[in-house]
């Protein structure tokens, strides 16, 4: 049978649990497609900080760069939250994405119909919402020097960072951009500061250059504030975002709110070559921690991406996919998503029902 | 009787309708409290580019900073959307507010019962918000140098610009913002990115240090991809939120599109002394330019605030709320907040009806 390594890494607060209950779905889904899986499981974040002293350690690195896929559970904790930078759990994942060099990170944010009251906006504005923002990951004021502490010229104290792109950054995030709109609705929109910023400006300018490759891909233009509004004003207007590490944190984050189900959704993190990252969008919940109380299916769904656009496993995906909405379809639901009517169940049990329908 | 001078910047699209109405209602409401008004018309934005060639002629800015308060439309268009940077309508304002010194910018977001149904949220979402925003107006990625477009250590061409912040200028911002909840709920959210961004970490340590002057009030932080979902999932557990300037333009345009009614939305600048500068929140609106169905309420409500906080004519101001919410009671409304069963009106009979009751 054909076989893939897989790096794990559980992290932090709810992460061991969802990716263990993820890791039984990817399991069966690739024994029913003939698909064998070697896990390897590595300390990451805070649990790497107790662990080893800081919050990537080179072994896991390693592991994660010689590995087929990887998936990630959740990172970070109060008990971390003051460490100083190159000592916080944060600081692993953006040197994770760095060493697996994934510029590109694809944040799918839809309102699945079972789930349209889980939206804090009026079901008319939310129902039929689906919309990709695809964020680079690498670049900009992440990871931009100068960076750092000092003193002005007039000696007084500062904090400072650079947003910097070049034109090849821009260049393969725009053509991941396109071709991701190119295979939904064909509409995308690129969101900047181009106002205000250079940075920005340069951005819109190689975003435009790019397009002449993509003519059947309709190509718009919209100002972050503007986006931060009609996110909420009409989310459906939306099919492909493409926009800069920073701004695709924010837009990204409250795309995902919109659909009221954050604990449903699925990221891919993916570069040139290499193996992809894939983790849940939601973050590591310290407060129901160990409790079995979390929302197992943004990282089954994580799974799902990582058969899908990982692996090339498009069959395997879809056994996932079609199992979770199956899951949902019955009435399981987990206390996050919960509304009067359906089966509240832990993550544990969750998981389970949808190993029945893989 | 007593007299102020007043800087009218109709700037472009819906601009000139809304300060026209605006103008009629601070001179009534100031003349029924003995307040006299001089007010001198300027060009700025695309209006002042097509008349002199640049977005702020200097002789706007020397009339805008000698006088006591500045009132602003609105500026910009697709007219000069391509223009260079430094002729954009966008850059005059930007030197505007940096010749008029105006750091601290207050964007209310408030959610009126008579307005409710507006909101994309669901009514037991928003009703209740009544949320400030405070802005950092002048300093961080806005301004920060350097900025531009080059050649990185490979060759290649980048666009890039810095975010920076100064200890002086975190600490008199977070002044204005604990001043503001105290005079609020008590309650100050802080929004940053300080798990990643050192401007951030470095803000978040000047506002932890400043907080030590205002026992009274709560202090909180949040990070911002957090705070543009908690904006959407529940906006009632804000009071105020301070910020840097680039995350205050996505958080505020987001919050006052929570509460539906963009249109009635005023915000103030404010410096350490000298005029504030006060506007809409909304834009030029160019697809209704000229056609009277411009919503002036935000203009009058800034023009309010311009009472209240500019010059310290509270009852002049209290005035022009009162009128506001009378004629909101008695059913008037503008295209963009009408709903079935009130009466629907344009940009100038809107402003009539307000100066029946103010
Ligand atoms: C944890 C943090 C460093 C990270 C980011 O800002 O990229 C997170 O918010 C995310 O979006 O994955
Ligand atoms: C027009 C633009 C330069 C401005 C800004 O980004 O500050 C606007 O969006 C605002 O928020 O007042």
């Amino acid at each position: 049978p054909k076989s893939y390594n897989i790096t794990l890494l559980p992290g932090d607060g709810i992460g061991p649990e969802v990716i263990s209950v993820a890791k039984n779905v990817l399991n069966l889904a690739g024994s029913l497609e003939g698909i064998e899986f070697k896990f390897k499981e590595m300390p990451m974040g805070g649990a790497a900080l107790d662990l080893t002293g800081v919050p990537l350690p080179e072994e896991t690195l390693t592991t994660a760069q010689q590995s087929d896929a990887v998936l990630l559970g959740a990172i970070g904790g109060y008990k971390w939250d003051n460490n100083e930078k190159h000592l916080k759990p944060e600081t692993g994942l953006l040197q994770l994405r760095e060493g697996l060099k994934v510029f590109a990170n694809l944040r799918p944010a839809s309102v699945l119909p079972q789930l349209v009251d889980a939206s804090t906006l009026k079901k008319e504005v939310a129902e039929g919402v689906d919309l990709m923002v695809v964020r680079e990951l690498t670049g900009g004021i992440y990871f931009g020097k100068p960076r750092g502490f000092g003193t002005n010229e007039n000696g007084e104290e500062i904090g400072f960072n650079t947003e910097v792109y070049a034109a090849y950054e821009i260049d393969r995030i725009a053509r991941i951009a396109f071709e991701t709109a190119r295979k939904r609705n064909g509409k995308l929109c690129s969101v900047d500061k181009a106002n205000v910023l250079e940075a920005s400006m340069f951005w819109r300018k190689r975003v435009i250059a790019i397009a002449a490759e993509y003519p059947d891909v309709e190509l718009t233009h919209m100002y972050v504030d503007n986006a931060a509004m009609q996110l909420v004003r009409n989310p459906k207007q939306f099919d492909t975002i493409v926009t800069n590490n920073i701004f695709g944190d924010i837009l990204s984050d409250e795309a995902s709110m919109i659909t009221g189900s954050i604990g449903m959704l699925p990221s891919a993190s993916l570069g040139e070559s290499g193996p992809g990252l894939f983790e849940p969008i939601h973050g590591s919940a310290p407060d129901i921690a160990g409790q079995d109380k979390a929302n197992p299916l943004a990282t089954i769904l994580s799974a799902a991406m990582l058969l899908k656009y990982g692996l090339g496993e498009v069959k395997a995906a879809e056994r996932i996919e079609l199992a979770v909405l199956d899951t949902l379809n019955k009435g399981f639901r987990t206390g996050d998503i919960y509304s009067v009517g359906n089966k509240l169940v832990g993550c544990k049990e969750m998981g389970e029902e949808v190993l029945k329908s893989v």
